[in-house]
């Protein structure tokens, strides 16, 4: 199969290199004419994947017109803020026909789109399909054993990307609740500030454990009250990314949170990146949407009010403390 | 209020620690006659919890008979294997009237019991309090935040140990689903044990958390099957407590796990203990209920083949990878 990845960071490097292992013809998209040289002439992304040797049939190109075009399956894994650009450049030049997949996890701003919606609108096709789950990149180049979720509400659609892209060691299972599995793939990441702010204050993992647990109820609620199953969060997309992101190496999400809570400001938090955090874009968008569906989302609410209105990590988790005692079921 | 706590390791001492910042009058039961000694001495416990310091007014006791003599609530918190001895040696000489709690986590070998159910037997009450949920004994010591919850059937009495354990930093929520809070307990060791082998075997991250994913989804399954409520395993005690253990400090379930993982025979990882992993013990009980009920627990069954049956840990891991692809719903 002639497959397409637009998008030359970490993960998008590591897909694009799963589907050349399963001897398919593989061309990535990189913004950075760096990453295309050097994973033409010494198959690695030193850049974004270090350490890693890529199938030498992958091929990079600079141009999104050569990379797209005449491929069957199209995935998108460029950042939530420039999904909609990107596509909206790669459209003119794909075939229509073809399957098209979105790794990349947010909420689009203002508009609150999910990116398998942005991908739709832009390329004007009925069905998207997202790809979402536990899953470090380095640990999927590395062959360690990963479980993710291929969702959408087009089932065919969801099991050519699981028949394409699975390997012994990288198990895809279809799913075809595409809102439960895209809301949680971006409010996990402002979970993760909450968690990195927790760390930041040294609550502890005792409060982490109840933080997560929070998280996940919370993010529940939310997508059932859009449509989507509370079983989803329970699965690979829900639970699994979230308890990955949450425990796992210090992702920049947490990073960030980290830094608010041991009393920098965001300004201060973000001097040091090059890159936005997810969670940052998204905790905007996660707090818009509860509000406007009346949802209970007091852990969104704080992380929000700590990001943009000013609030102390401190008061904000005395906040969250010192609700009510009550039955869990409550909750 | 005269409060009773039976089992001086490092979880017993803190809920007496508890109680007595409380202003309540603790007397603590432990076994170990320099336990005893110390506490009573120079208030602390430096062989089951080094480096803390406890409240004075907190009494030890060597014969238990005065420890729960007049105690208008009695507490047991030892090991599952020795609870029913245990609370037995105290039965002739506790008030019934008292409030009865246990912080024990553990499913009763041969009989299938569950903490609440060997203690309501043995001191012949209707009901008995479930105190569960993601705490490390020493955070709580340390006033880190920790949020727990009291199941019972008899509300009233959960509420009575919500009010007197509760304080600004450990938080308990009342549970009416008792089986739920004590299965959920007794089964994240076992998932503690599967967390631990694949750690031995390296398989990463990823792998961690789709492995806790589904552990959840066959702990909850069980339980479903043992009249238990599926939110309950969302909750604290279920989601909160496996979390906690599979991804904090390395724990003895996790440890025996990760020795196994390492191909060392069961024999082998427990030689260097002084004491039997809970999760072990509990495997076998996991595994019969499992069978009885006929409830599908891949991970259970695969623990129990390798602690009892000795499969080898990485062609179990194999077999679970392995199974078929399909839809997140069915599995």
């Amino acid at each position: 199969m002639q497959a397409s990845v637009v998008g030359g960071g970490a993960w998008g490097t590591v897909l694009a290199d799963l589907l050349a292992r399963g001897e398919h013809h593989v061309r990535l998209w990189a913004l950075e004419p760096d990453v295309v040289e050097r994973i033409n002439r010494c198959h690695d992304n030193p850049r974004f994947l270090p350490g890693v040797q890529l199938h030498p049939q992958m091929r990079a190109c600079a141009d999104i017109r050569d990379a797209v075009r005449d491929a069957e399956l199209v995935l998108f894994v460029s950042p939530s803020h420039v999904l909609r650009e990107v596509v909206r450049s790669a459209a003119p030049h794909v075939d229509r026909t073809a399957t098209f997949v979105v790794a990349t996890k947010g909420i689009e701003r203002k508009t609150l789109a999910l990116m398998t919606d942005v991908v739709a609108g832009e390329v004007a096709v009925q069905a998207v399909v997202a790809l979402s789950g536990p899953s470090f990149a380095l640990e999927v180049a590395n062959q360690q054993p990963t479980a993710v979720v291929a969702a959408s509400t087009d089932a065919a659609a969801a099991e050519r990307v699981q028949s394409v892209l699975s390997s012994p060691t990288f198990r895809i299972y279809t799913n075809d609740d595409v809102v439960g599995v895209e809301l949680a793939g971006a409010l996990k990441n402002v979970m993760a500030v909450a968690t990195g702010i927790a760390e930041g204050l040294d609550l502890g993992l005792n409060s982490r454990a109840a933080l997560i647990t929070r998280g996940l109820a919370e993010m529940t609620r939310l997508g059932v009250a859009l449509g989507a199953r509370a079983t989803t969060f329970a699965g690979l997309a829900g639970m699994g990314d979230l308890v990955l992101t949450c425990t796992g190496a210090l992702s920049r999400n947490r990073a960030v949170g980290l830094e608010l809570g041991r009393g920098r400001t965001l300004e201060q938090a973000l001097a040091a990146r090059d890159s936005v955090a997810e969670g940052v874009l998204n905790a905007e968008s996660a707090y818009e949407l509860a509000r406007r569906h009346d949802v209970e989302m007091p852990i969104v609410r704080g992380v929000y009010r700590i990001l943009f209105e000013g609030h102390r990590a401190h008061a904000a988790i005395a906040e969250l403390m010192g609700r009510e005692l009550r039955s869990e079921h409550d909750r």
